[in-house]
Formats: C-alpha cells, sequence, structure tokens
C-alpha cells in the first residue's frame, strides 16, 4: 500500500497543441517513487525529464484512447526507458512496462517497433480492454516466447454492465475503467483506489455519467475543459449571453469533449472532494508563460493591449474564468476548481476518504 | 528557383535523447518561405513553434530512415498541419504534402493514422525508395480516390548503381538521395541544388562515401558526429591515447555511426564549402542550456566543479573539442566545422558554387 501519492500534470492541451506552454496529453502517478502515466502525448518523455522524474521508473502506462494527442510518445519513450542497441531474448532481470488501453493499442505498438527496426532492452506487455464494440483484441498476444520482447498482455473482457470494475488488484490498490463517451475511438478512464484514498482520471469526454457509482466521493478528479465561455475576444463573463453558452455547450458536445461548466457538473454529481481540469484549448495558455521569451510576438501583442500590465493578465483572467466557471458548476461551498498547468503536482494525503 | 536559403537545425540529439537541450533528429530547410523537413523525430511540431517557423508552410518531408528517433513526429505533425474533424473527400484548395522515405514509410503513416482514427484535412502522399535490399514498395499507393487523404505516391526506382539521382527536378531545384551505411534500416540523403548552391544533408551513418561525386564541392555539408575523444570524465585531448581514440571510432561505426573526425575527413574528400555537426550523444550537452532552471541538478554539481565558473564552461570544452576534432580531419586550411545547436539557423548564399 502505497504511502505517498501525488500527481504531476506533464501535459494539459487539447489536441489543438501542443503550444508553447502547454503538451498535449500525459499525467504522471507518483506511489512512493513508482511512476504510472495516464496517456503518453508526443514529447512525455522530455517532459518527464523536465519535471525531474526519471523515465525509468516507469512501469505501467494507461492509455485512455488512441487519438494522436494522447498515444504518439509511447513507442519514443519505451525505446529510451528500454535503450538497446540489440535485441533481447533474456526477458530476466530487465525492465517490464505493462500498458493499458483500448483495442488497438497492442497493434499499434508492435507495427510501430516493427517498422521503425527498434531494438528493445526489456520487455512490455500490452494489455486490451475488449468492449461491446469492440469484442475482439487488435492481435493475439504472443506465447510464450515468439516475440523476444513483448510479454503476453491480457485481453481485458468487459463486465454484463460494459465496465472494467477493479481488472486490478495488487498492492493495496485497485484500479477500474469504464467507457466515456468520445467521438471515434473507444475510450476508457482509469479510477485507481487506494485505501482512504480514490483518484478519477479521465480521458477525453463528453459525457462521464456511465461511472456514477464506480466514481462516487473521489478524493480527487482530473477532467477535460477543452471548451469555456470566455475568450481572448470576449474577455467579460457579462458578454456571454445564454443563447452563446449554450452554442458553445452544443459545439464541444457535438466533438466529444466538455465545457469548465459541464467539469463542474460531474464533479457535483460524484461529490468530488477537489477537481483539476485539463485538456484545454490552445486559446488557453498557462498564463505563466506569458513572459517567456518563445512568446515574444504575443508578448508585443499583449503589451500594446495591456501597457501598465505586460505580464500575462490577459490568459490570467481566461484561467480564472475557466475555474470560476468550473467552480460554479459543481456548486459546492468552499471548494475551488482548478486549471491544471503543466508540471503542476498535487499530493493526495491518506484517510481523505472515510 | 528560390532567391533566400536556410536551414534551422531542429533537435540535433542522437537518439540517446531527446535531453533538455537538444531534440531528436530535425531540420528545416527554408526555401523563400516554403519550409521543407529532412527527418521529423518526436517534438518536431514543437520545435517548429518555437523557432516561429509556422507548420502550415511545411510543403515537403524528407525522411532518412526510419528509426525512433528520426520519424515520430510525424504524424502528429501531419494532424496538426490537416487539423480536421471530419474527413474530407474533396481534395481540391487544400492542404498537400509529400514524404520521402525509405520503404516502410508509407505502411507506418497510413496504420498509424489509421489506428489512431486521425482525420485529415487535406492530402498527403507518401514515396518510397525502392532499394536493391528492398525492391518492393511496403504497401501499394493508392489509386485515385480509394484513400480520402491519402494520394498517389511514386515508387521510385533507384539507378543501377542503387542511388536515386535526380529524382525530383522543379523551379530550379534538383534532388538527390543515395543509401548510406547504417545499421538496421535503410537509409538516404538528400542532397539539394540550386544554382550556385549544393547543400548535402545526411543521416545517421559510419561511411557515406558511396556518394563521393554526387555530393562534391557542396556549399553546406551536415554530417552526424555522435561520438567524439572528448567526455566529461576526460575533459583534456591529451587524456585519450591513439588506442582509446582507435577504439571508441570502432564502437562509433559499429553503431553505425560517425566520430567528429570522421565528419570532418569526409568533409575533405567532398571538398566542402562549410561543414556543421550534429546528432550528438547526450553527453554532450548545448552550452548554452547549462545556465537554464531545467539543469538545476547538473548545475548544481557543475558549480561544486567549477565554483569560479557556474556557466557551463564543462559543456563549451567539450563541444570546441568536438569542432576541433571535425576541423582536424577535415584539414582544410582557414575553415572550422561548426556544431549545431537547436535553433541555430545558417543561411546559403548564391552563387557559392562556381
Amino acid at each position: 500500500m502505497p504511502n505517498r501519492i501525488s500527481i504531476t500534470f506533464l501535459g494539459t492541451s487539447s489536441g489543438s497543441g501542443p503550444t508553447l506552454s502547454r503538451h498535449c496529453s500525459s499525467l504522471a502517478l507518483n506511489l512512493d517513487g513508482e511512476i504510472w502515466l495516464v496517456d503518453c502525448a508526443e514529447g512525455t518523455q522530455l517532459r518527464l525529464v523536465q519535471a525531474d522524474i526519471s523515465p525509468a521508473r516507469v512501469t505501467k502506462i494507461f492509455i485512455t484512447h488512441l487519438h494522436v494527442d494522447h498515444v504518439m510518445g509511447l513507442v519514443p519513450l519505451l525505446t529510451t526507458i528500454m535503450f538497446g542497441l540489440e535485441p533481447s531474448n533474456s526477458k530476466s532481470g530487465q525492465r517490464s512496462i505493462d500498458l493499458y488501453g483500448p483495442v488497438g493499442l497492442r497493434q499499434l505498438v508492435r507495427i510501430t517497433l516493427q517498422l521503425t527496426g527498434a531494438t528493445l532492452a526489456g520487455t512490455f506487455s500490452v494489455h486490451e480492454f475488449l468492449a461491446v464494440q469492440t469484442p475482439v483484441a487488435s492481435c493475439p498476444a504472443p506465447i510464450s516466447d515468439t516475440r523476444p520482447n513483448e510479454g503476453h498482455g491480457r485481453d481485458i473482457q468487459c463486465d454484463s454492465d460494459g465496465k472494467w470494475k477493479n481488472f486490478q488488484e495488487a498492492s493495496g490498490i485497485t484500479i477500474s475503467a469504464a467507457p466515456l463517451e468520445h467521438r471515434g475511438n473507444s475510450l476508457c478512464w482509469v479510477s485507481i483506489s487506494a485505501p482512504g484514498r480514490k483518484l478519477v482520471i479521465l480521458g477525453d469526454t463528453s459525457d462521464a455519467s456511465s461511472f456514477i457509482g464506480l466514481a462516487d466521493d473521489a478524493s480527487l478528479l482530473v477532467h477535460e475543459a477543452t471548451n469555456a465561455y470566455i475568450s481572448p475576444r470576449k474577455l467579460k463573463s457579462s458578454q456571454w449571453d445564454e443563447n452563446e453558452k449554450e452554442k458553445l455547450r452544443a459545439k464541444a458536445i457535438s466533438r466529444g469533449h466538455s465545457t469548465a461548466e459541464m467539469a463542474g457538473e460531474f464533479a457535483k454529481q460524484i461529490r468530488a472532494r477537489r477537481l483539476y481540469l485539463n485538456h484545454f484549448s490552445s486559446m488557453y495558455p498557462d498564463p505563466a508563460w506569458n513572459t517567456d521569451s518563445g512568446l515574444r510576438r504575443k508578448s508585443k501583442k499583449h503589451r500594446e493591449r495591456y501597457p501598465d500590465d505586460p505580464k500575462g493578465s490577459e490568459n490570467q483572467i481566461m484561467m480564472h474564468a475557466i475555474q470560476d466557471q468550473a467552480t460554479e458548476g459543481w456548486s459546492q461551498e468552499g471548494s475551488r476548481a482548478i486549471a491544471a498547468t503543466d508540471f503542476m503536482c498535487v499530493e493526495i494525503r491518506g484517510h481523505e476518504v472515510s
């Protein structure tokens, strides 16, 4: 049973990124020093190093869905962790990594490694979540030593209600997954329960209600907020009438995404203790980043607009509004939603859930 | 015929990266504002934005070989350039990108797009270079409109000597390719000749002699220098005896790579006018980066070692030594090899070659 649990946001941009301040989706869960990743966008291995987390400590990677902005850093990370110039047939004493994701993941990893001629010093296993719409694995898991670096991944059948409850239980931690509404690919989420703590980390979704019950009383909920009723052109909430809000919400849902308000509403439904938002549109940069030299052009424009306050107040206004909108949907007294930034680290203390 | 030609190094690390200061391989060629890329490692799209080059200006991408550290940014870049939430059947008036690379590239791009459910607003075409060892394309190029986003790429046959001379001629620019010695995958290089200018950009290699002749009198040669007779533990050249140098050179060659000295020797063989080195081991960071906050730990260690000079002198010593070793191999009076860094930009003025 882990003593210390924390999460570090490695990428908080939606697929409209990466941007100068936000990489695409990835999040590191730190369990007493062992690292589990949720999603692994392009650039995740660099984000780990930048966050001072050794990639060698990664033992499990959960992929919420196979869209490009959630999965393309996986093979580069694998080849770095298992760096080897010769393929190895010996599996003893070497690194071993477990990958979990929807049907298609095994094929994607295997074919990419094959076509790039990658050689690994270690073993990976891909566990695929069979769903009602995708009842068969993308390709069979290897039996015995037919593939030098690939272990025998599980084909995880869903329960009669389409969920994968407690598909893994070990060291006092239980992990469950369930499908979420999102366009195109099938999608799963990860809920990790350690005694006294429950973490609910969602992938992209326009409707997470399928796991009300499983996610109830989460000590921490991470929910996407791709859209919000705020933009650089309309910086004041008073400029948004109900009709415009309704339109934006419908647009987000049509693309399989949520507004900040919807994230708050879901936090309310499951009585979450804390709510962190991620997966932001590229129109919402990290406010702290605005003064960076990489943003010279934007800064200049910004300086012209706010001559007395060159330090990113426009972005600050937007991120505050996003937090406000989620907090309003949440409507839990004394609680405030937090808009995550890359490298933000949150500790989940024990015994938060009775 | 382009008036202004420049190159910008976007990633100068070998596959032991990415590191905090160097991304893996990618290089942008700027032809009067139109961008051609050579290689496209993970993170290339972010590097483009950081270098203030709009990804939308990319029209051609040349892949030297399919190793993970040269190719994994390709699909993420494509989906950004051709961002679309719906697949488009109409090819008129939309973006179009040409990809060139060894056999396997077409399959890698196609399968990745398919498994990730990517939707593109535009067309890409993959042109594969058929070699003696790989005489058949990885999969047939689509004919007419069988695949909504994929145009009819060419299967480019090699000449009787195994090279692809002048496989493309347009707007006063001629492009040639030839195979290079490198482990595993087949490999090609790109030589671009515009009137008065000849650019020779190599992929990974331990022996580039196959295109002496084609590359002669290059105005600019970009050559890898994965290894060199210098390390943080042995900072002085006088510490390296001939036996140790020979061993390191043999090790580089056994892995399909070159030392800085070998890069210089090749520049001499083709009488290159300028020599830029790239593809450095992770032990050789960009010296300018050492003071960055991201390198806190290294800086601390460094500060202890060099209490009077905390600004990266160790890395400076190493990069100077690498340049010295290449310059010595080159042995052309008045000329000095340059170790490239990410974002370094070099203009190639017209009429350098008579």
